[in-house]
């Protein structure tokens, strides 16, 4: 496998699915990645995807799931018999089937576990919320006593072989069972065989409680390079821990989802899903949108007066308003995305503030300069180049000011500041050009006309 | 270190620095992780880097440059006298050093090079581009010959104790040196001692070109769940390894890229830089933008004899401009993530692209109803309703076509999706939006005074 299989396509297993050439499918399938038939089953046509199914072992489903995202994960979930999903729940990492099960009924969830032979690792993770570090952790770990010496602890590994997510990191307890220290597999080798792992652990530990929000768990993995976090309670007994493949993916959700957010979408959004789904869920939005423009619209079916004596406002609206939005974008990204990033935290809201609300004032000075001379020069007339001048100046203060404002009070009042904040901020800015270019407009048009 | 060290503020460091108490801020600094030192360093005021700097020694420097950001990092290392460089360099990750001698000027980083005790790491690094599979890679990982036993290896790696960044991993070799396959520090513990690793290998090994997007390595590092993808030459001789903590720094740069090029902010911007830096970056963008608004603003002023008629429709040109823009953000958005993260590919192009019209469609019926009916009762005009209504369905029309078809254009022709995606798309809604609200008001101008 020197490269990845992107060879095996939808269109070859729909076409032997069609023809019921069931034995070729199951080879073809079973010839390449698990994540790459996660990425096969996404693209198959709806109607095919029990047939698929139906060719996969426990074993093989197991390794599907773990690939699949959560929604899809869950829709094959839902149509596999119970019986059968205790069976493939044992085969699969514990974190995913914690993950599985939080989603169903809690009575079936609790039927479900009663027949599972993994039963005792997962049924804790059930406790913790599903984007919490305790919701995110794996209990696929090898804990060991500070008193076993680095060649009983090799013994140890040789006799129990385990098959967990994290055998790099061994973690090390106390006699009552508190997380003491870390020792990875490489410094056990190099040891001198006789060392107890107490002398070479590391032990300064960095750890979390298992409410913390998996967006910080990420942080800190990706902050400190860790392999692996252990989440513990506040006794420090070692409850999992949060492994840094999982950190990149809450990574990649996260900057999709405040992406999403910032458009609208909702972040299981997909170019694959049907255009009816699709519609549901993205008209909500539009139609909100829709609210806001309409205030817009209200404001500016108070001048109508004004824009019959003086046309030329109705070609610079669109650009007063529209340029105060661009700005503000630039800001309110900018703060999204650094305080999605840890760069911005609450204490830091002050300063970030001040530098938008003076960029507001740079970038209003120039843009202001720019349209109200062109605005002069275009129509002849030095008052509206004037006025529309300084209605773009001072929106470009709105921008800056309501593009800091709205992500730092969102996040003030504990809302992801992500969501909505541009619909926020394009209605303040078109509400405000209109208002400002208009009224302005209103009070000087002796000199306009 | 149950926590992490959140409080140690740079006001706290910037008192001592300013009151010279030097031996209390080594003392504050040296209690803090590298990762944290760095973000400390980022918030500190320009005028008390210097002697922030001048604490560090040679050791701590470069654990401090392993976590700065590129931008900040090639600033400080600008300052250093160059032979104290070539000493940091020794002391840091082989990737991190290829990054900084690659941003200095070829014949500074020649003789940079020259007096490096570790250049036959870093040097081979060099050859690559910085946003490649080789420029990403590092040399930090341990190659075994496959003939060798366990115990061997495990004597081996008590032996030369390495002190690589990749030490869960060891590659195994044939005799002409070529990749043959891998074997985990776990597998090789367990396996009973006299075993040859050729046996306990893995022999299916992902691995890639040292030509690779960086963007790709990292899909294919999260895709496949790898700890580390080896990067081969043609003849499959090891040139390094990429590492998941470098694939998860890219997951997220890339993310911040694409978010700050929708908005047209460039990927260095921070909230923390001089009011002047950012405003030369943030202006030229907003002036590009306000070309292309100005020719909007040029559509309009083709019809301010229909407008100065019907004045209602300066209030419905904002709503159908803007909302066609609204609609077009969510496709764009939305094609440009899914093909960053690899969901969407080109053969997938023609079946994104018919999604999204049928979504035009879609939202344009719904839309347009809404916005032609609230029209037609506020004014008292059912034909300005029909008019606003139809405006409106055909603008949603524009704005799913060009959604789907900027992105996928772009990366037709080998250029970024995200780049000024938006600012060609809002072009298009809005001069689209005005021209047809207002060429349909003009045509129909009898029928609507």
């Amino acid at each position: 496998m020197a490269e990845p299989d992107v060879e095996v396509t939808s269109e070859m297993v729909e076409d032997l699915l069609r023809g019921e050439a069931l034995e070729e499918a199951v080879n073809l399938i079973a010839s390449i990645h698990p994540a790459d038939q996660a990425e096969l089953f996404t693209r198959l046509e709806q109607d095919l995807r029990p047939s698929f199914l139906a060719l996969l072992s426990a074993e093989g489903m197991a390794h599907l799931l773990e690939h699949l995202e959560p929604e899809e994960r869950q829709e094959v979930v839902e149509e596999m018999p119970r019986a059968s999903l205790a069976r493939v729940l044992d085969r699969i990492d514990n974190d995913v089937a914690a993950d599985i099960l939080r989603e169903l009924p809690p009575s079936e969830a609790a039927r479900v576990i009663s027949t599972m032979t993994t039963a005792g690792d997962v049924a804790p993770l059930l406790e913790h919320a599903d984007e919490s570090a305790g919701g995110l952790m794996t209990r696929g770990f090898v804990a060991l006593h500070g008193d076993m010496s680095a060649q009983d602890a090799i013994n140890y590994m040789r006799l129990i072989r385990p098959n967990v997510e994290e055998a790099y990191y061994l973690y090390v307890m106390d006699a009552a069972n508190h997380l003491q220290g870390v020792v990875s597999l490489r410094e056990l080798v190099v040891a001198a065989p006789d060392t107890p792992l107490r002398d070479v652990m590391e032990s300064d530990v960095i750890s979390v409680g298992p409410e913390r929000d998996q967006e910080e768990v990420a942080r800190l993995v990706q902050h400190y390079r860790l392999r692996a976090l252990p989440v513990v309670d506040e006794e420090r007994h070692l409850l999992g821990i949060a492994t840094m493949d999982d950190a990149m993916d809450v990574v990649a959700d996260e900057a999709t989802e405040d992406m999403y957010r910032m458009a609208g979408l909702p972040a299981e959004e997909s170019v694959y899903d049907p255009v009816m789904v699709s519609a549901r869920r993205r008209l909500p939005w539009l139609i909100v949108n829709l609210g806001a423009a309409f205030v817009a619209a209200g404001v500016v079916s108070r001048f109508v007066d004004t824009i019959k004596d003086v046309v030329a406002l109705a070609v610079f609206m669109p650009i007063v308003a529209g340029q105060g939005g661009n700005a503000g974008i630039q800001t309110i990204t900018l703060v999204v995305r650094q305080m999605a990033l840890g760069e911005v935290t609450p204490p830091d809201a002050w300063r970030v503030f001040r530098k938008e609300l003076a960029m507001g004032v740079l970038k209003g000075i120039v843009m202001g300069l720019i349209v109200g001379v062109i605005a002069w020069v275009w129509w002849d007339n030095a008052w509206l180049g004037l006025v529309v001048g300084a209605a773009m100046l001072l929106n470009m203060l709105v921008a800056g000011f309501w593009g800091a404002v709205i992500p730092l009070g969102l996040r003030r009042l504990r809302l992801d500041p992500a969501i909505a904040s541009g619909i926020f901020l394009t209605t303040f800015t078109d509400v405000m050009g209109f208002l400002i270019l208009l009224g302005l407009a209103t009070l000087m048009i002796d000199q306009l006309t």
